[in-house]
């Protein structure tokens, strides 16, 4: 991984030298991880036109475990202790010479900034303006790969979920013994905390599991996602418990699904980012559902669980080839509960098959 | 609990008059937890002389589930699609007439201060100079008896590992499985990722658990502590694997033991910040061991699982009565492993009984 990693500093540079700044200085840990691989936690990037020198927040830890190959590969330093990796990087852009340098405005707290002023005298500090954020929307094939691994083991987790006894189990402890599952399968851990909302809570995009045991009759839904080398995906079913759902039940069902299925097909270059959402909630706006404010119903994966693009009614921009986002429509009855289903895809041009779907898990509705 | 939010309310008004400003916005989760209670994800608070105002970050969930008690304690608002709750509350700070503005800089990007200066013209933004991370250093009874509750969690999920086999599984499974145990007997999540490193890995205090298994002969640290509601502690213990642990193994427990002891003895209000650290380093160096970049070997605990105070060398400032902390050195020797142990504590005076030790499971060198 180490070209790439060059390749992708060797393309910030360039947008640097085009913006006018000589150095710029990464502090997100994500971005940093895009940029160099693996870091340490509170590392930070200095990339100035001829070097790349990495911040470390202490000593490097022995490494007979090899898991900082960093190490070998970047230039790096230690900060003093109670010093922030950002100050000692800070500080060699200014004996470097450096005159404007770039942070990450979006990331760096106003004390962390001040301190970053202090160290760098006479150094001019402007905003990266999410150029890091920008080069991370579209993959390369190696993060595909790892997206692809993270969705399969969602769906592997899930699957062992759907094959035992459900009635009677709090929905905290099924969220719990769905992220075990994703690590014994190999996930880094799970990407989000584990959703599962059943009965009255079921349908919601945000819920946190609590006590409540699922029961006969019940909506279930599970959200999930495993992170796998640093990547995450989003998977959300709806299931429901017993034989005999309620027409209620399988009627919402299938108006959800078929808003999902409008919000995929979708999915193309060159379409609005706003347009998956747009198709499926004209979907349900025909069924006689409408939000008042609506959160979008997708967003972009990566190294981290949401990341651009945002696929909701404000976005602006178009979709990409090889940009992995999700598409995760629901609707929630207060007091009842609901259905949601999302999907983690990839866009693809319709001449190489159209989106390609990486959360394969079915979106029928089961009766567990 | 609204009675005891509303004091802690008070306390930071009193603050803020004294130090000229009008109103003061918190952005911290922590912060916003400990002056309100529960709080949704994101939302902030505006505090004026007057009135206390919690800013969403949308409309409320239906609560069915009774999970929002906020919501008939505080007024509140929701912010408008896309707007950070802070633009939200500083408009209303404008409208209402507001001179001077403290807000949380340490908290708070660049980039959201920027939004907040521009959703509040005319008011001047100060710093609130960590007011409520000062407030929250002593605990009150409520708070204690989470704590105490916390740390019963941890020490029973650390009971029932002790009883099962070790040898043969990874890092990364054992932590899984704290984990969920600590969730079985009623922790909100765990406070902090597991961490569990056995042989080479053992005494590290920064360890991510691996895929290595357990092996007979090996030292083994695990580190954990439970969430309940919302406070969290620190317990760490090394043990031995098999029967019969070597000389080195033995000397070096019995070494950090005292270590640990020397430091929780310093434990006493009045006393400086930096005393137990320095006492159980004193131990430590007078075994031989010293480092050159020494990491503090305690902190407070609470609604963050690390902060105020820092109990490291730099610590300048005094214990106060009623401080939970944790005392928790030991050493590492790249390749062989080491040993840690950590306890979380709450400083109180000899006339009380002195420091009362809330993680109770033992500290001698088990072999297991």
């Amino acid at each position: 991984m180490s070209d790439a990693h060059a390749a992708r500093r060797e393309r910030l540079s360039e947008y640097c030298s085009a913006s006018g700044a000589d150095a710029a200085l990464i502090s997100k840990p994500a971005n940093v991880q895009y940029l160099t691989g693996c870091a340490p936690c509170g590392a930070a990037l200095l990339l100035t036109r001829e070097r790349a020198l990495l911040a470390l927040p202490g000593e490097l830890p022995p490494d007979d475990s090899g898991e900082h190959p960093f190490a070998a590969e970047l230039p790096h330093l230690a900060a003093e202790p109670g010093q922030d990796p950002t100050e000692a990087a800070a500080a060699v852009a200014a004996r470097l010479g450096v005159s404007d340098l770039v942070v990450e405005e979006h990331d760096l707290t106003v004390s962390r900034h001040r301190a970053i002023a202090e160290a760098a005298p006479g150094v001019r500090l402007g905003d990266v303006n999410l150029a890091v954020e920008r080069l991370r929307v579209v993959k390369d094939e190696q993060e595909l790969a790892g997206l692809r691994i993270a969705a399969e083991i969602g769906d592997q987790a899930l699957g062992e979920l759907l094959e035992s006894i459900l009635v009677g189990r709090t929905e905290r402890h099924l969220a719990m013994e769905l992220e075990r599952r994703m690590v014994d399968h190999g996930a880094d851990r799970a990407g989000y905390p584990v959703s599962v909302g059943t009965g009255s809570h079921s349908g919601r995009s945000d819920h946190r599991p609590t006590d409540r045991r699922v029961e006969e009759g019940d909506f279930l839904t599970v959200s999930l996602g495993a992170q796998y080398r640093g990547y995450s995906v989003c998977t959300t079913r709806t299931f429901v418990i017993g034989a005999a759902p309620a027409t209620w039940q399988v009627e919402l069902h299938r108006l959800v699904f078929d808003a999902q299925r409008a919000g995929r097909e979708a999915l193309a270059p060159g379409v609005l980012g706003s347009e998956p959402d747009r198709a499926a909630r004209e979907v349900l706006r025909a069924g006689g559902y409408q939000e008042e404010r609506p959160q979008p119903f997708g967003h972009g994966v990566g190294l981290e669980v949401r990341e651009a693009p945002q696929l909701g009614p404000a976005e602006m921009g178009k979709l990409d080839n090889r940009v992995p986002v999700t598409v995760g429509p629901g609707v929630h009855l207060p007091g009842r509960g609901g259905v949601r289903i999302e999907d983690t895809l990839v866009v693809r041009p319709l001449e190489e098959g159209g989106p390609e779907l990486l959360t394969i898990t079915t979106k029928e509705l089961l009766a567990l």
